[in-house]
């Protein structure tokens, strides 16, 4: 049965296969018996070059990662250098020419600090990610073809402010009182409430899913993904050449990846504000599987947009401080929060689809937080602490993240 | 008083202020007392070029209507050449120069099936739309400068099924039941609906104003207009070389305007389906005030973004091939729905917002009716009947609204 399953959908493409959950997930497909297919400007290795902020672990440029995957497993991975957003013929010409069954998108700058760092930076997140999603959509429809998108979405664009109430699955159940007294009920896609540039890309692309699901019939599943977490999956660590990327400076690493980090480099943990921000995680090795999981259960024709919430647990960020702080002994530094947010908040949230398709969540329980601190470790010298610091502001009246004598430490 | 405002508010820069709702309200703006200068990029007249269909009225180059306009009346009124979807640089110099207390934003591609033609003009319409209104809500901040920014939108960002209530002006007040029995009460922004790619952008504008008057408390009126009827306002009058467009083709030409030419050239009124589309309307001496109104009406610091339903009644597109038929004994001509939408529909709309701040609709039983036929009658010789018919469709399945001889008419 299913292996049926995946005869049916067998050829993947994967916009945005070389960058942190697209490179695993193209090398977990394969492995899975896909045949992957990756399209990707490099965009984010370009970026790294303007941050002077690379990897924290020596990734290998494209050619050797292929060439060592197809030398371990026999197995032979697809690369076309192309920009989504901008070279829609070459986009279409490689979908008319590969016929995926499946496209995963993931070619979206996916920085919300990186977007708001200055007029330039919000300018391109705009125009780069609305362009690529829409350009998927328009090649989809005029290929002619029958493919079933999975879109990489964000917790964020729910915003965090939940009131008491669980954030469900992209729709939201409502009524509306009407003048006569009654009440009309409503299944609407959640209200949108985006916290930076980035997060408000990924509210426009799901207006973009709404309409081109609604009037040309295409099949899209949105995966709406917490903060993930964690580096390698086991397919990455065959080899150190397949090792995926790991982000620490202030714009592209994440919260908690980044506290593992500053605790193996001697770095004080530094919290935003008062750490008193929930948030949603996911392990890399659940975003992986979510991915394989969303493709083994599409939506049918004639489905709505079918979303998914890809998270596995939340925490508040001085809890993983602290824990973290425990685990190794590094001090914790609160530091101005350079985003425009609220000090604290709750969180609850859904995530019983995933679930349901066969999901056993990885959580911060099971170890492999000591496997972070480990890759951090081993590749302290390569890390350049003074990158470490968040300096994008959300605001001309937010300051910039950065440990000064004056902030409270404690261990 | 009146002045005071006035003179608080005096220079407004009107982007698009070359095409159809943006030359009268930059000409009833100058004459008003109001110090206006344009930015366009003459697209409109562009896309007149790659259609093969102009205004049916003579419209002249930018350069003679300034000089017309200042020979009569003394003013003149500034015009910078430039695509603000793409010059961002000159785009914020301009506004760094002209220091505008408002800016006034037509310049988007605004017709909806023009942006359902091809993949190309899908594209267009996306990268256009959404980088213009993205740019200058960036260049807004970045000058500093506390602008009012008036937005034209439309109606179509609701979508036409209205379940029997009353359409409010942007935000719906929503209850949501909670797992415990409470419910929880909220005002959201309208949940979006939109019937086109064209449509689509606007309802992805509202979250770009949505997301910069949160974060940068920008002040934004939202103006979300209905189907605009009419060409002429009484400053577009004063001189022939001040004339505004007239669209009449299948593209640009919008449904009341295009039933009176067709009635006065002699074409059969081409109703698209059933006829059963309800849609709201206004005419545009009302656009042009309802624009000073909401210059004159500003958010205050601190408000969220304010929304108006910019129309004054609702007709059912049938009806209004019927009142046609009957002033002018034009036939009506039943022809496929080229578009992707439910055959027939109820719209009830509140526009309680404009009525309060003082506006006196212009109804259909004004007789200016009359004045459009007359104007379509004078400039009769200038029109190419070929391009009457809608030729975009919105899917493959769709089928063009072209009459045919088997397609029934009647008086």
């Amino acid at each position: 049965m299913e292996n049926e399953k995946k005869e049916k959908t067998n050829k993947v493409m994967i916009l945005g296969g070389d960058g942190f959950c697209g490179w695993p997930t193209s090398l977990h497909l394969s492995n899975h018996g896909y045949d992957v297919v990756i399209v990707d400007n490099l965009s984010r290795r370009n970026i790294d070059n303007e941050l002077e902020a690379g990897s924290l672990t020596p990734i290998q440029p494209m050619g050797v990662r292929l060439r060592v995957w197809k030398e371990h497993t026999g197995k032979q991975i697809g690369f076309y250098n192309s920009n989504i957003a901008k070279e829609y013929e070459t986009l279409l010409q490689v979908i008319q020419r590969e016929r995926p069954d499946v496209i995963v998108h993931f070619a979206e700058q996916r920085s919300a600090p990186y977007s708001m760092k200055s007029p330039r930076h919000k300018r391109y997140t705009v125009d780069n990610n609305l362009n690529a999603t829409h350009n998927v959509l328009c090649a989809i429809v005029e290929s002619g073809l029958d493919i079933h998108l999975v879109h990489l979405g964000t917790m964020g664009v729910y915003g965090y402010g939940t009131a008491g109430m669980k954030i469900p699955e992209g729709y939201l159940d409502i009524e509306v009182p009407t003048e006569t007294g009654e009440r009309i009920h409503q299944q609407i896609l959640y209200p949108a409430n985006p916290g930076s540039i980035y997060h408000m890309t990924k509210t426009q692309d799901q207006l973009f899913f709404y309409y081109y699901n609604k009037n040309d019939g295409v099949r899209i599943t949105d995966l709406h993904q917490g903060i993930v977490w964690g580096t390698n999956i086991p397919e990455t660590m065959q080899d150190e050449r397949l090792i995926n990327r790991f982000d620490y400076d202030g714009d592209y690493g994440t919260v908690l990846n980044r506290f593992l980090m500053q605790a193996a480099v001697g770095y004080p943990l530094t919290v935003h504000g008062t750490g008193g921000q929930t948030r949603a995680f996911i392990h890399i090795r659940d975003t992986v599987r979510c991915i394989q999981l969303a493709i083994e259960n599409p939506p049918e024709q004639g489905d709505r947009v079918m979303i998914f919430n890809q998270m596995t647990e939340t925490h508040r960020i001085r809890d993983l401080a602290q824990l973290v702080s425990e685990l190794t002994g590094a001090p914790i530094a609160y530091v101005p929060d350079p985003r425009n947010e609220a000090a604290e908040n709750d969180l609850h949230v859904k995530n019983e689809l995933f679930l349901s398709k066969g999901l056993n969540p990885t959580t911060l329980q099971d170890g492999l937080l000591e496997e972070v601190i480990e890759i951090a470790k081993r590749y302290a010298d390569r890390a350049d602490l003074s990158k470490i610091p968040a300096t994008s502001t959300w605001t001309k009246h937010q300051q910039p993240g950065i440990p000064t004598l004056e902030q409270p430490m404690r261990a």
